[in-house]
C-alpha cells in the first residue's frame, strides 16, 4: 500500500464511542489482519493476522499436549448418513452445511457436508480404535478450517469458513469424561487470562444454549469493550449421546462390552475478534504480548548518525538471542513518526527508540502501548529488561480489562433491572431454569443466558423474569 | 488394540521383494500412520502418522520463514468463475475437482470448488494487494489440504484429500521470478536430503509433464527401493500466465503498470510415503531422526530390580533437556522383546537399553535402526552421545539410500537399454525433446520422464527413442 494511503487510514480509525462496530472494521483492514474474498462470507489471512492464529495456536497445542493429547487430521467431508445419526446434532448443523454433490466429472451417489465440526467422523473411526479398556482413554485434537453457511458475517466473528481446534475425546467413564471437559474448560480460562489477557466468566451453558448433541456444555464467555459478551471457547460433555448410535464400545476388565464417554471442546479464529475488542483503543490494536508477531520494534532515531545503526542492530541480535520477537524498523522512506503510528496500529506491545542521546546515556527510550508509559532502559541488561516490561503489560492488560469488566457486571433483581443492565454489560441474575424465560428475555433485551457460575449461591429467590421461585444463577448478556 | 493381536501383525509384513507394494500397505497400518475412512478415497492421520507430518512441517516452516516467506490462509472453496480464467489450468485440474453446489440450504448460484491447488485465488487476491513496485516482491506460502477426486488412490501417494503447503509468490521481474523457483527447489533438495536422508534429483520438467499453467515446472524425484520414481516437490516459474489473465500489475519506478511475474511450489503428505519406501526394511518403518517422533526410546531390563527405573527416568530428563524427542517405555505388561519389535516397527532410530549390568558399568546399550549396530554409551554425557549417534544415523541412512539409487541409475543409449534399465531404475538418456517419444515411451515401458538435471552435457548424439539429432539429457523412470 503506497505510503500517502497508509497515512490517510491511520487517521481515520472510527472513534469506538462513535461507532464501536464500524472502529472494529476499521482496526481490523487497517491492521491488514484479514482480507474479503470472492466467496461469501470466507475471508483471507493476511500475513499478520494469521501469524497471530499461528502463535495462539502453539501456546494452546503445547497445553494441549501437557493435558495428555494427540493431534491426529480427519477428513475435511462427511458422508450425509453420518451426519444422520445423532438426531439433535444433525437437526443443530443441517440448516448451515455446504454440501459436495458433484466430484471428478459426476454426480456422487450421496451428498458429503465440508464438515461444520467433526464429532461424526471421530466418531465413526473412534467406533474402530476403541476395542478395550486398554485404548482408554484416547484423547485426539485437530487443527483444521470448518465451514457453516452463516447468513450474515463478520471477520473473524462469524464466517462461513473459520480455523480452529476441536479436541475430541473417549472414556471408559462418566466421571472420567467430566474430569476431562473442566479440565480443558480450564484449560480455556487460564490461556484467555494469562496469554490473551482477556478475563472470563467460566461456567455452563443453558439447556436452550448448549452444543447439538451435548449432554452439557461448559463455557468461557469475554467481555468487549461494548459491554458485550463474546463466547470464547466451550468444552462438551456427551456422556454416550453419541457412542450408542455409533456403537463405540470397549471391553471393560471383566470382559464386557460398555458404551464409551465422550468429550469434545474448541478454540477458533474468533479469538482474534476477541483480543482486538478486549484490548483495542483509538489508534488500533493492542496485542498481548504472548500472541504478538512483533512484541517489541526497533526504530533508529537520526539513524544516520554514527553507531546508530550499529547499535540498534546489536540491541535486535540480543533480544532475538533472548527469545524476543523483535523487528527493527530501519526504512529511511518514512519518518519515525510514520512509523510510531504504525507500529501502534498494529498493537506492538512495546517500542524502542536509540538516538544518539540515548547511546550517550547507555539506554533505549521505549513506550508501552498498553499505557502509553515512557521510560527508558539500559542498553546493558537490555534482554532482561524488555522480557520484564513484556511480562509488567500482560499483567497490565488483563488488570484493564479486568476492572472494567468488574464495573459492567452487576447482579439484577427486577425485569427492569436486568433490561437497563444488558445494555451495559453482563447482568447476574436468579433464573428459574425454564426456557420460556430465556426466549423471553432475548425478545425482550436482546440478551441471551451466557453461563451459570460454578459458584451457585442464591443472592434472591425468585426468577429475574416469571417471579417464579428460582435456584440457578445466570450471566445474561447482549453477545456477537 | 490387543496385544495378542499386534503380536500376530508383526509377524505379518509382507516381505518386500515378495510383494512390495503389500509390503508398503502393511507397513502404513501396522505402524500407525493412518486410516481409511468411510470418504472414498479420504484418509485419517493417526498421532504417530500426524506426528511426522507436523515435523516436516515445523522443518520446512522454518526454511521458508529464513528465505523471507511469510504464511497465510486463504478459503478453501473457489468459484468456478476463477477457476476458469487460466485456460490450460482449468483444463488440468477440473475433471477432478469435487464441486459444492448447495449451502445453507440452498442451491448455489454458482458451483464453488473445493480447492485442487490454490493459485487462481492467490492471483484473485494478488490483483488486490499489489500495487506498486514497493509492494514486491510478496513472497506468501499456506498450509492446508486439497482435494482432486483421484480414480484409484493409495494412502499418503495419491488420495483424493491430501494435507501440503503452497507457496505462491509475486515479482517485479522475469530473473526473480527464475531466481525464486530455483532457490524453493533447492530448500526442496537440501530438505530431502539432509533433512530425511532422501537423496534426489533436480532438474527440469518436460513441457508434457509440467504443471498446468506453468511456463515451466522443475521438481525433486526420489527413488524408492523398487526402483520407480517418486516425485517429491514440485516448484513452478508461472512468468505472466496467470497474472495477465488475473491482472495483477505494478506500478515500476517510472510510474508504468507492469504485468508481474509469478511462481508456487509444493510438498505434500506424500514426502511420508517417500521416506516409508526409501529406508523402510522387512520389520517395518525406519524414520530419519529429524522428523521422528520418537528418536530415542528407553527400555528398562529388569525393570523390578532397584535403580533401574530411577536410572531410566534419569536418563529420560537428561535426553529431553537437550532436545531429544525420546520415550521411557515403562510398560510392565510386554515383555523387552515385544517392545523391540514394536519400536523397530515404528522406525525409532535408535532404541536405548538400561539394566542393572548396563548401571554397573556406567553405561546405556542402544541399537541403531537404520543398521542393527550394537554398542554402549556412556551414562555421563550421555545425550552427547544420543545426539551424536542421531547425527549419525541420519548420514548413515543418507549413504545408504544414495549407493542404492546409483546402483539403480544408468546412462542407457539404446531402446532396449530403456525398456531393460527402467524396469529395475532411473534410466538417464539423450531425448530430441518430442512429446511423441514420450508418450512412446510410456506406452512402451509404462516409464515417464522424470527431469532434466541442470548439467545437460549429452553423451550421446541421437534420441534414445527416435534416433533424430538429441541436446537434451533426461531421467526415465517408472513412478508412482
Amino acid at each position: 500500500m503506497a505510503k500517502q494511503a497508509k497515512q490517510e487510514f491511520v487517521q481515520h480509525i472510527t472513534p469506538r464511542e462513535e461507532n464501536f462496530s464500524q472502529w472494529y472494521t476499521d482496526v481490523v483492514r487497517m491492521a491488514e489482519l484479514m482480507d474479503y474474498t470472492p466467496v461469501r462470507g470466507c475471508m483471507a489471512l493476511k500475513p499478520y493476522g494469521n501469524r497471530i492464529w499461528e502463535l495462539i495456536r502453539e501456546e494452546l497445542d503445547r497445553r494441549f499436549r501437557d493435558t495428555g493429547h494427540e493431534n491426529v487430521s480427519m477428513p475435511m467431508l462427511i458422508p450425509e448418513s453420518l451426519l444422520l445419526k445423532e438426531a439433535e446434532h444433525v437437526e443443530g448443523f443441517a440448516p448451515e452445511v455446504a454440501w459436495v454433490t458433484q466430484g471428478g466429472g459426476e454426480t456422487l451417489p450421496e451428498r458429503l457436508a465440508i464438515r461444520p465440526t467433526s464429532e461424526t467422523m471421530f466418531c465413526t473411526m473412534f467406533a474402530q480404535w476403541v476395542q478395550s479398556w486398554r485404548d482408554l482413554p484416547m484423547k485426539y485434537n485437530q487443527w483444521c478450517s470448518v465451514m457453516r453457511w452463516e447468513k450474515t458475517t463478520r471477520p473473524f466473528l462469524r464466517t462461513a469458513e473459520f480455523w480452529w481446534q476441536e479436541g475430541h475425546t473417549v472414556h471408559a467413564t462418566a466421571e472420567e469424561a467430566q474430569e476431562e471437559t473442566l479440565l480443558m474448560l480450564e484449560v480455556y480460562r487460564s490461556f484467555c487470562e494469562d496469554v490473551l489477557s482477556i478475563p472470563v466468566f467460566s461456567g455452563q451453558k443453558s439447556e436452550k444454549e448448549k452444543f447439538a448433541g451435548a449432554r452439557a456444555t461448559y463455557s468461557v464467555e469475554a467481555m468487549m469493550q461494548d459491554g458485550k459478551a463474546l463466547q470464547a471457547g466451550t468444552s462438551h460433555n456427551f456422556g454416550t449421546n453419541f457412542s450408542v448410535p455409533f456403537e463405540i464400545r470397549y471391553q471393560n476388565r471383566e470382559g464386557q462390552l460398555e458404551y464409551c464417554h465422550e468429550t469434545s471442546w474448541g478454540m477458533s479464529t474468533r479469538l482474534i475478534g476477541a483480543i482486538i475488542m478486549a484490548h483495542g483503543d483509538e489508534r488500533g490494536l493492542k496485542l498481548p504480548p504472548g500472541v504478538a508477531p512483533i512484541q517489541a520494534v526497533i526504530l533508529p532515531i537520526a539513524a544516520h548518525k554514527g553507531g546508530v545503526m550499529e547499535k540498534c542492530a546489536e540491541a535486535r541480535d540480543r533480544l532475538k538471542a533472548a527469545g524476543v520477537r523483535v523487528r527493527l524498523d530501519d526504512r529511511d522512506n518514512v519518518s519515525p513518526g510514520w512509523k510510531f503510528n504504525e507500529w501502534e496500529l498494529k498493537g506492538v506491545p512495546l517500542r524502542l527508540e536509540i538516538g544518539p542521546r540515548d547511546i550517550e546515556n547507555g539506554v533505549a527510550s521505549y513506550m508501552r502501548r498498553d499505557t502509553f508509559e515512557k521510560g527508558t532502559l539500559p542498553l546493558e541488561g537490555l534482554a532482561e529488561g524488555v522480557t520484564a516490561l513484556l511480562e509488567d503489560i500482560r499483567r497490565g492488560m488483563f488488570r484493564i480489562a479486568d476492572a472494567f469488566r468488574l464495573s459492567r457486571t452487576q447482579d439484577v433483581r427486577t425485569w427492569e433491572e436486568l433490561g437497563e443492565q444488558v445494555s451495559r454489560g453482563y447482568a447476574r441474575a436468579m433464573w428459574c431454569g425454564k426456557r420460556e424465560c430465556e426466549d423471553k428475555i432475548k425478545d425482550a433485551f436482546s440478551a441471551t443466558s451466557r453461563n451459570m457460575p460454578f459458584d451457585q449461591t442464591p443472592f434472591a429467590d425468585s426468577c429475574v423474569c416469571c417471579g417464579e421461585p428460582a435456584d440457578k444463577v445466570m450471566y445474561f448478556a447482549k453477545a456477537y
